[in-house]
């Protein structure tokens, strides 16, 4: 061992002692005729001094030093004369007596420091570097931690983890498989998992009816901002439940993780101190797809905030104000306290919501004020009327009303995205406060104008609910359109983290299924047939969910981005920019893979 | 949920308790008006009984019911009159009062018992209904436990399981990659990990001292019998360490294994139970790998029992038999008790040696019995000499001794099959004991002469010793091949469970390193300058070790193979024969991927 102490651990206590400390140099000051070294290692930064005027050997080798020096030091422990409070060594310093270089540095090519000067590329492509840097350094701690506590969390509750394989066979629907060529198999490919979902529901009916596996999942999608071709998820799936089993299953898992990794706890009062909307039963609130559509125009609410959602259409009918009259909906915000707004910033609300990611026709406020309401359409509605609409939606002296109008969903989703922009800009969105929910009653079945068919919200094996069994099986579009799932998903300060669903087991609404999502019998079982043979043996009643535990350690972390949860992220058109992967491979190889390029 | 209680707890403290079950039908017995169920789950079995007079309805899906089934059993707790001892349920029973059908079973292909009649084809073809049965559960549990042990104890001493990618860069030297086409990069590949060796060796350049990862590995080669073209390893590295401080820890990961899962407890005197080939520090044997061949003739040697191989060339000379005359080598080993072998068995032995796969030119015998000493070469050696090596060899009364003679290396080889093979016939080779080892020393390079240059025996990046520089450094081709790698392996009944080494961070030992594998400046640049380049910016000294999980598992279960310890494992031709895969992708996506097929 080249050390006997790391350079996070000695205090006070230790003054006197011998040791030795191996690290990286982070920074080397002279003064007084004294050197001052920051040595640096995983667990911290220990303060080496040498007194110039002692060893000449030794000076020399501290003149050779430079920054991310690897170097072996050996003095004793002594307490500061000018005590540093804000790290955990900042009492003691080494007086050195021996330093050996271990190995040399090139300048690195931009500090290592909480605030680095590198840009993006740059550090991408020096990652062992950027690595080095305390927020990256916390940030796959922090993944360690929360995989740690999910496996021993879900262990002590009688689930095993088993491995699946990640050469599979590419499965037709979905989204884009990556493929792997066969040599042996020539002409054949396998596929990486895009999940273990066939997988696991084999495993439940193998009989271990508590499984999970912390495991590498891929997509080949055309990348948007902080996507990751691999990514990891917690992937589980119980037998013999139904869905109140699995919220509260997991509810307590990620209740151990709070409190655990954060020391948050959740109780049930803490649950009412933001949510307005009905709730169900356990300790995080649940709120229907319909509902959080109603009332955050989102299935994935960010409820550390209220501001929810008014319909306020049968107030505004018969003013001959043609936007409101002509619209299916009429709905608002009340922003609390911005009705000092001024016409230069309403005006730039308007441009906002009216650009094309949220495509609103324009934007109606009202200000409620000391010296009474005012809004942009004074013109139309009288000061009655909007005191009417601005008690509805609890406004007080000071708020700001925000309205959309427009086709239901669509207006909906605007307010919704209007609401979280209002959230970010009056800082209402907090990264150290944490809002978890459930979203339940998705509907199941998408309806595809352009392919004339139903598509699966979640996938071809999630259970329509039992109340909604007439309606699947019956005739009418309409009706089959308004069936709800049996799926549900977890969200985290407006970020869906987890999703899962009772599975079919029963062969009569399997078969249903692919009939509703328009397969004939002869494309269902080529499709199909492997798994659906399988729940021909004995299919025990079963569900699951899966969590994005990327984004879960983002959000614990405080961050948006995943990237520095992930130790070798790939960029935007998922390259390794440190490795340079992907690369061409040689003509032997594509030959004995029975491939040729077409470029 | 659908059960109280699970098909494994039920005592008969319950007794009287109302419970409600849910399972698979194992058995059905009609006895005395009375229908006995036994009903199956993860946890174990318990017997459910119905009175057949009772209740028509009842009676009537009892008689429904078939092998397999899945069912929901409702009814009370009783003290079973005719206990079954062999099953922890076995006191009680449960009176049902209604049975519901869950769903229902085709008739399995093979029974659901510890031996079944199912053959290996069916049952990897049906492994959702293998994996039913107890040997398979209890494979995984098994499997599960040895990881949530390891991740555990490793946590427990600082280390930090970092997730390494998947899709990475194809490198040149090793075994041949799989590779997956990527579409967002025309023309170009990623490759699945060998092993994540070049990223876990850039985290210790980032500084992350203690790493671990269980992590999935890829190989594309020819399948040996019971080889996976996907495997588990569990991988490890750390910094600012030397061999001793690698084997202790890792030593400390292992007995903990064997406490917590096998309850087997290893000490300064069971360390010498088997063995008596020189030793070094720490509880488990180590031994060098010249001392691995000479005594075992091999260097992953099987210690559960002794026979160890002795030479006795200088006992043979002069004698004019040829064989012994003429060898590089003559040695034996003594098989203790075995003196009664009738010349059949013999002769069959002789047979045995010979074939290809040992290539042995003939066996020699000695027999120590009652009526004195016998052999095979009674015509060129006096009874005084055979005595002579029968000494050597610690020979008693009742002792065969087999003796094989040629090229120092390929003799010991075959000397070390050949005691396996007895080792085997004697049942010295218990599966419920444990002979762990360490080997160490090995040679740094082969010589091929076929291609007229060295190849690294472990890889590249690994260490010479320190003590063997010279000759490192020096001209000599002799000198450089008799170089130590500063490599170990870890060794488990003759099996090698763990590999790895002290690698090199000192860039001109690297570059020597190049040189003598034949490499150009230009063509080390080219295969391994991202690594080299990462290894400029401050490379600590580090090392690793990395244990194949998959085989450790199945040595835990007492079994040769491991295809019982990976849930869905692959054929020897690579296939998923449950899923069918790999299978064939259709022409849009080979487009895609700017691919086309050349058969």
């Amino acid at each position: 061992m080249y050390r006997t102490h790391t350079c996070g651990e000695l205090r006070i206590d230790n003054a006197g002692q011998r040791v030795e400390l191996a690290g990286w140099i982070q920074r080397i000051r002279k003064m007084g005729g004294m050197s001052f070294v920051d040595l640096r290692d995983r667990y911290g930064i220990t303060q080496l001094v040498i007194d110039d005027s002692k060893d000449p050997a030794l000076n020399d080798i501290v003149g050779r030093l430079g920054r991310e020096y690897v170097v072996k030091a050996t003095g004793t422990v002594a307490e500061r004369s000018s005590k540093n409070s804000r790290i955990p060594t900042g009492d003691i310093e080494i007086r050195i007596e021996s330093l050996t270089i271990l190995n040399a540095s090139e300048t690195p090519p931009f500090t290592i420091e909480d605030d680095t000067d590198g840009g993006e590329e740059l550090r991408a492509k020096y990652r062992y570097i950027d690595l080095r840097r305390n927020p990256l350094k916390k940030a796959l701690e922090l993944r360690h931690k929360m995989a740690q506590e999910t496996r021993n969390y879900l262990d002590s509750i009688g689930f095993i983890e088993i491995e699946t394989p990640v050469l599979i066979k590419s499965t037709p629907e979905g989204a884009r498989d990556f493929v792997v060529p066969s040599r042996m198999n020539p002409g054949e490919f396998y596929a990486l998992p895009q999940s273990p979902q066939q997988l696991k529901q084999l495993l439940m009916v193998a009989g271990y009816d508590r499984y999970f596996q912390i495991v590498r999942c891929f997509r080949d999608e055309d990348l948007r901002a902080d996507r990751q071709p691999e990514f990891t998820q917690i992937d589980c799936e119980m037998s013999f439940v139904e869905r109140e089993d699995i919220l509260t299953t997991f509810e307590g898992m990620i209740k151990t993780l709070f409190k655990n990794i954060l020391g948050i706890g959740f109780d049930q009062d803490k649950k009412f101190k933001y949510h307005k909307a009905p709730l169900s039963e356990g300790v995080f609130p649940r709120i229907s797809y319909q509902d959080a559509m109603k009332y955050y125009g989102s299935d994935k609410p960010d409820i550390r905030f209220g501001m929810e959602i008014a319909d306020i259409k049968d107030l505004t009918a018969g003013q001959n104000f043609a936007p409101f009259d002509s619209a299916e909906y009429v709905g608002g915000i009340c922003v609390k306290g911005a009705a000092e707004y001024t016409r230069k910033q309403t005006d730039e609300l308007t441009e906002w919501v009216k650009r094309p990611q949220i495509g609103a026709k324009g934007l109606v406020y009202i200000k409620v004020t000391s010296e009474g309401i005012k809004s942009s359409v004074d013109k139309f509605y009288s000061a009655e009327q909007l005191e009417k609409i601005a008690e509805r939606m609890g406004a007080g002296k000071g708020d700001l009303l925000l309205f959309l109008a427009g086709p239901w969903k669509r207006t909906l989703e605007a307010l919704g995205t209007l609401r979280i922009e209002m959230g970010n800009r009056l800082g209402l969105r907090k990264s150290d406060e944490y809002a978890p929910l459930w979203i339940y009653d998705f509907p199941l079945l998408e309806w595809d104008d352009e392919t004339g068919r139903f598509y699966a919200m979640h996938h071809p094996f999630t259970s329509p609910k039992p109340e909604d069994l007439d309606k699947f099986f019956g005739a009418d579009r309409d009706r089959i359109a308004e069936v709800s799932a049996n799926a549900y998903d977890f969200v985290l300060n407006g970020t869906e983290i987890g999703g899962g669903s009772i599975r079919i087991h029963d062969q009569k609404i399997q078969e249903r299924m692919f009939e509703v999502l328009g397969f004939s019998k002869e494309e269902a079982e080529y499709r199909f047939g492997f798994i659906m043979n399988a729940f021909s043996y004995g299919a025990p009643p079963h569900g699951g969910i899966a969590f994005g535990f990327d984004r879960f350690c983002a959000l614990f972390g405080g961050q948006e981005s995943i990237r520095d949860f992930i130790a070798f992220p790939k960029n935007n058109s998922g390259r390794d920019m440190m490795m340079d992967a992907p690369s061409k491979i040689d003509e032997g190889q594509m030959k004995e893979l029975f491939l040729r390029s077409t470029i």
